[in-house]
């Protein structure tokens, strides 16, 4: 094995992944989407054509919103608009802030919601609510807002949502499932901002953290229509069983069967003439932006899917497969290759270890590729820089991993048996560490075979 | 939903499938890879230079050889050299014999070796022994025939053999250590053949049944260089402590350690001078005629691997989140798309039903792809035709597979959960079904996306 292409083609592959990270951070996301030319106001990107807006035509701009990443995308927006910025509201995750000028940052809970996200959230919906037609409001949504825009409907309290919620999780129920009755029992999602907001023009910028980039899913959509209806929870809560909810959510639903509370905003409702939903980063714009670099390297670059889910050591052979394919045959592409995945993989806890699961698809990748001759580098990495509850982002590995790892004592299948891949990286030094990234649109997988 | 556009695409799916078989199918694999003109033999595909032999400069030319497809390749032979050949003998699993005039059959058993198969080999080995220079062997190898083609080594009994396998496999040893002891306790395999044979040409013809075509693993490489040596052996069993093994073993292994048997041979052996090993059947041949008949057929067709293994329903995720991307975005293929992946992937059993991985593979991407507004078909088929235990080759789905289901009141996730995709798709009819096909190079999964 030639040492020094192996140590060029990890080089290679950390410098691909971070390209797709800049791609998709928040600040540059915006800024690359929005741009600002006189009074006119251009979005959209090289790829598509793009949205003019005339921007004398309103009397105020605004920003609102909530998300892990969305103080960044509003210190751009203020970096675009300066003081044509009339005034900013956005929910942060705790810690997640910025210095801003013109914007108020709340910082809320997150995965938990608090009072904090709730107050937050009234007081974007009242902005909203005294919006005029003459309004241009910015909605800047990001990976976690749908936790840091909590607004209960009616009489629920936070506590009986996610009574309810837990409920859900616990008897099996699908995601789409949770989200049609989350939505029903809340007042700021499934597009109820966009009937709030009315008639103002709203521009809603989103970072997708979601498999898809379901943009109803995003946040929990609130400026997107929900398909879902009160009939639909009805039929989940029986279907699951659910007699034991909270009486005050009981009577909710009722009252929306009845039609004594509106239904979520349907996709014909006319309120969303006056919405533009854009996603500006999500997962696969980093993928793109890896396959442009990696060409630019030399690769031949293919991207395989960015909705990539599943059990992630048998994700890892897959990829392993592919890899052995292209040193072997020169399938699907010939080598120098790229091959490049994303979204986000589970892991099945059976150990006891500490790791993430990106770091864990390496060392499935690593032990499939063990002592091939061929020249192959798996790098799998979270786009937050947070791979798990680790301090690494994942890992690169390749066909001399294994051996490291033993002539250091250590064998790795016993390390992914124990879902304890940062260990064992830690010690082959095959962790990839970005710090903290301030984005999230999930993972991305390389595997770079010369 | 186009209901007779997905009907047209299942129906191509099938026929691509069809084209996949044709091309491994074990009587035609030989006469596309050996041609006789005059009295010059010409061995190769269009794909590589041509290897030319003079048949005048051979006294004899006979056949040897053994496994599951290795009658039809006979056949072949026979039809491609008449009266030429002085003498034939093979062996086969019993009830997969032909017609043949030439060839003696020896009819064994499989997958648990028995004594004909013992009786054939000696045969086999007996000729081997006796032929000289003048003599030009064609050996014909297809899966199956290391069971096929035992012998003990030494004074060692099949059920000794046996018992240690059985011990190895029951202490987890992999497989590349079962083989490295396997061969070292018999006569037959690892290269053992070319020994006997020597001085003797051969041109060993094999249909591969083995992820990545491992001409040492093919029917344990009887013609094939070996790698492993008793010293190697011998650190297995210290390993894995198996020192309860049948004594005659344990003696055998330490006179080979002590010079007092041969070694199996090494690839720098000169025997292998006049061995010719030609892999002329094989799982990515397979995918690559499916790839030419999806283009014919009007498909941009990417060949993903034909190495997959793992767990059956996560690849199962992968190829689906392969063809969400395709629908969404265009890519790595736009559509029309066809990908073709290979190899053979395995069920961890759960439940109690009746299926095979191709089967189950389906099972798990109907319930990806279920409702999806796409046009997407998935066909997993096994080329031997037979899909685990059950008469289906295995199965074609599309995302009405699951809603057609319900329809009948079934829930697919409870007949995967339960691995019983064979009596889902018997009542959705979905099954695929070939009939025996008399070859076997694992499995071919394809997706169509229009």
């Amino acid at each position: 094995m030639d040492e020094g292409l192996l140590k060029q083609m990890r080089f290679e592959a950390e410098e691909i992944f971070r390209c797709s990270l800049e791609a998709v951070d928040p600040y540059e996301a915006v800024k690359r989407f929005v741009r600002v030319q006189g009074d006119r106001l251009i979005l959209g990107t090289k790829d598509r054509p793009p949205v003019e807006l005339d921007l004398t035509k309103f009397r105020r701009i605004s920003l609102v919103g909530g998300g892990k990443a969305t103080a960044p995308m509003a210190r751009a927006m203020e970096d675009l608009l300066g003081n044509r910025i009339h005034k900013g509201v956005i929910v942060v995750k705790y810690g997640f802030t910025e210095k801003l000028l013109l914007t108020d940052i709340i910082e809320a809970g997150h995965p938990l919601p608090d009072t904090n996200g709730v107050k937050g959230t009234e007081k974007i919906l009242d902005f909203l609510k005294g919006a005029g037609e003459d309004d241009l409001i910015f909605s800047l949504i990001s990976g976690g807002g749908s936790a840091l825009l909590p607004y209960p409907a009616g009489k629920i309290t936070l506590e009986e949502k996610q009574e309810l919620t837990l409920s859900l999780l616990e008897c099996g129920a699908g995601i789409d499932e949770i989200n049609a009755v989350r939505k029903h029992i809340s007042s700021s999602k499934g597009g109820q901002m966009a009937r709030a907001a009315y008639p103002a023009t709203i521009i809603n910028l989103m970072l997708s953290d979601v498999v898809g980039d379901k943009m109803d899913v995003i946040a929990s959509g609130p400026f997107v229509p929900d398909s879902s209806t009160f009939k639909d929870v009805m039929e989940i809560l029986e279907k699951y069983d659910l007699n034991d909810i909270p009486r005050v959510i009981r009577e909710h639903i009722k009252a929306g069967l009845e039609g004594q509370i509106p239904e979520t905003p349907k996709a014909d409702d006319s309120i969303f003439d006056r919405i533009n939903n854009f996603v500006i980063g999500s997962n696969i714009i980093a993928l793109e932006a890896a396959r442009e670099k990696a060409e630019q390297v030399g690769y031949k670059a293919l991207i395989l899917s960015s909705m990539v889910e599943g059990e992630t050591r048998e994700v890892a052979r897959v990829h392993s497969a592919i890899a052995k394919e292209i040193a072997r045959t020169g399938l699907p592409v010939s080598p120098p290759a790229c091959i490049i995945s994303g979204g986000e993989t589970t892991v099945t806890i059976r150990g006891k270890g500490f790791g993430g699961r990106n770091q864990e698809f390496c060392l499935a990748a690593a032990l499939d590729l063990a002592g091939l001759p061929s020249r192959v580098v798996v790098l799998s990495g979270g786009t937050d820089g947070n791979d798990g509850p680790t301090d690494a982002a994942g890992a690169i590995v390749d066909p001399d991993t294994v051996s490291r790892g033993e002539a250091l004592g250590m064998k790795a299948i016993e390390f992914l048996d124990n879902n304890d891949a940062y260990h064992y990286f830690e010690r082959t030094n095959d962790l990839l560490m970005t710090g903290p990234t301030n984005t999230n649109v999930m993972d991305v997988r390389l595997v770079l075979v010369r």
